[in-house]
């Protein structure tokens, strides 16, 4: 099989929302008149961000839902993709069923795949994802204000705590099969991303860990931010053992799920949009004075950790 | 140094034509009214598409150039690129370099470098290009006509003679020094390809070979063509050895030529746009019924090639 092969048969199907998808120089994309453009990259690398034996349907999905959360912490729609895959050598089994993860999320969210890159290399994977907004009304990280509320979607802390349960041999926890799931198949928060448009004020997703994503926010921003330690969510089987765990709720990547601050005067806004979108939505801190987060337990002392999140030349 | 130390202090210029650039979960651009985006992906990989001991200020240009000229296959303008990035380490000095070669082309053609991503890996680079052009005056591979001229710029087989010298040992060849700095330096056809809007037909980049790159222009149009080995455009220093390196002429990859066709009524047109551009156009053979490229020598007989281009899953 060729690399034309390869793509023909498992990279190419109808691109409804584009001039021009697979096969030419480039591809031929009409912008909406009116609305900016959102571009982001993500790559993934064996070992680094998935194990090499991960199921290839879930890498196919999870190589796009890392970057459909980048549009979705924009508050931008997603409508066109290209990916570009450095593999070791031609599985066509594997290549099946990773096609079969990607473009499942992507019709989902009619989202097209409309150009990439393929060679031989040690298996690396990186996906270019186009969306727009209206003009003006992105969500962006340097927008919190002091007073803002600080929330975030749906659970802290599972895709760090599958990886820790792989890596340490914890799989008989009750709440592996849970984390396992969220680390293999995370959600892009697409509708609340477009929800929060109008009523957020600063978003980012979470993928390096709640601190160091917030972190980016405050520095953008210019502001510090206290966060409850008791008050970030996570699963029920995981509430008994909160103490243990609380680094990997604080500091865990891989969870893809949305922070986000708010002025108080929208907390109606904020519950209402909670009840149309399917994650909860928690409040867990406040935008104060100052240029970093502080983890405060629920006497109000601060809680040190050795490390705010993941960073990749981090050599720990 | 962490990722974003390595991100504001190597790849975080302004961004003259962005709404947002780098640090945000994605970048905002806002596309010109009336024009359509062309969008390419180009991945490279250690030891397949560059040496490891290449320099790296030449490897910043060439993971830029084969980009840039996708956008001038397509006749589009280049105007936004995205840049991830595997490395095994974090080597200041090899940043350093990258970055300038990138950007000094960047900046020549006014592209902006809105975002990326940058994790530990085996070194790969795969940039996202975005360029406008205005609505439906694309050059497509899809054009080709019956009765056309076929037209190629610059020389071909630099690229590949290059990389076969080194693996060979041939550096005590006098083409040497030009052939390698066209593999290190390869210039995008951009003013080419802006001029050829309106003029040409079908046109692509030669960056597989040119058999193998107006072979998709055959297919993709339904057409075949005959092409006249002695015509194939090469250096003087070459032309004496013509008929021994004339596969790499036809077949060689990693020229960044382009190959086009154009109508004969057009003729006079190409040489007024060959007087204005920085480099020859050759007319090298023209577009029959068939569907496939036949290579031809001077006395009509038709040559046979082991292969037409570099395909990346070829074991060879």
């Amino acid at each position: 099989m060729t690399e034309f092969e390869l793509i023909r048969r498992y990279f190419t199907r109808p691109a409804r929302q584009a001039v021009l998808g697979v096969g030419d120089d480039a591809a031929i994309l009409r912008p909406t008149p009116g609305h900016d453009l959102h571009v982001s990259v993500d790559m993934l690398v064996e070992g680094r961000h998935f194990f090499a034996d991960v199921d290839p349907v879930a890498l196919g999905h999870k190589t796009l839902a890392v970057n459909l959360s980048d549009m979705a912490a924009m508050g931008a729609t997603p409508r066109w993709v290209l990916l570009s895959m450095a593999l070791p050598q031609l599985d066509e089994r594997w290549l099946a069923g990773f096609a079969e993860g990607f473009y499942r999320l992507a019709e989902r969210y009619e989202v097209d795949l409309v150009g990439g890159d393929t060679t031989r290399g040690p298996l690396t994977l990186s996906v270019t994802v186009m969306g727009e907004a209206p003009q003006g009304q992105a969500l962006c990280r340097a927008a919190a204000q002091l007073g803002d509320d600080i929330w975030v979607s749906g659970e802290l802390g599972l895709g760090a705590l599958a990886v820790a349960s792989r890596q340490q041999g914890l799989a008989e926890q009750p709440w592996f099969t849970a984390c396992r799931q969220r680390l293999d198949y995370p959600t892009p928060r697409l509708e609340l991303g477009h929800a929060l448009r109008g009523v957020a004020h600063a978003v980012a997703d979470v993928s390096d860990g709640l601190l160091a994503d917030l972190g980016h926010i405050l520095e953008c921003s210019g502001v510090g931010a206290e966060v409850w330690a008791e008050c970030l969510p996570s699963l029920p089987a995981i509430e008994q053992q909160r103490a243990t765990l609380l680094p990997y709720l604080a500091a865990g990547g891989d969870d893809y799920e949305l922070v986000f601050t708010a002025p108080v005067s929208q907390r109606a806004s904020v519950a209402a949009i909670a009840a149309t979108v399917d994650c909860r939505l928690t409040r867990i801190g406040r935008i104060v004075v100052g240029d970093k987060a502080h983890l405060l337990a629920a006497d109000g002392r601060e809680i040190s950790l050795q490390r705010s999140g993941f960073d990749h030349f981090d050599q720990a």
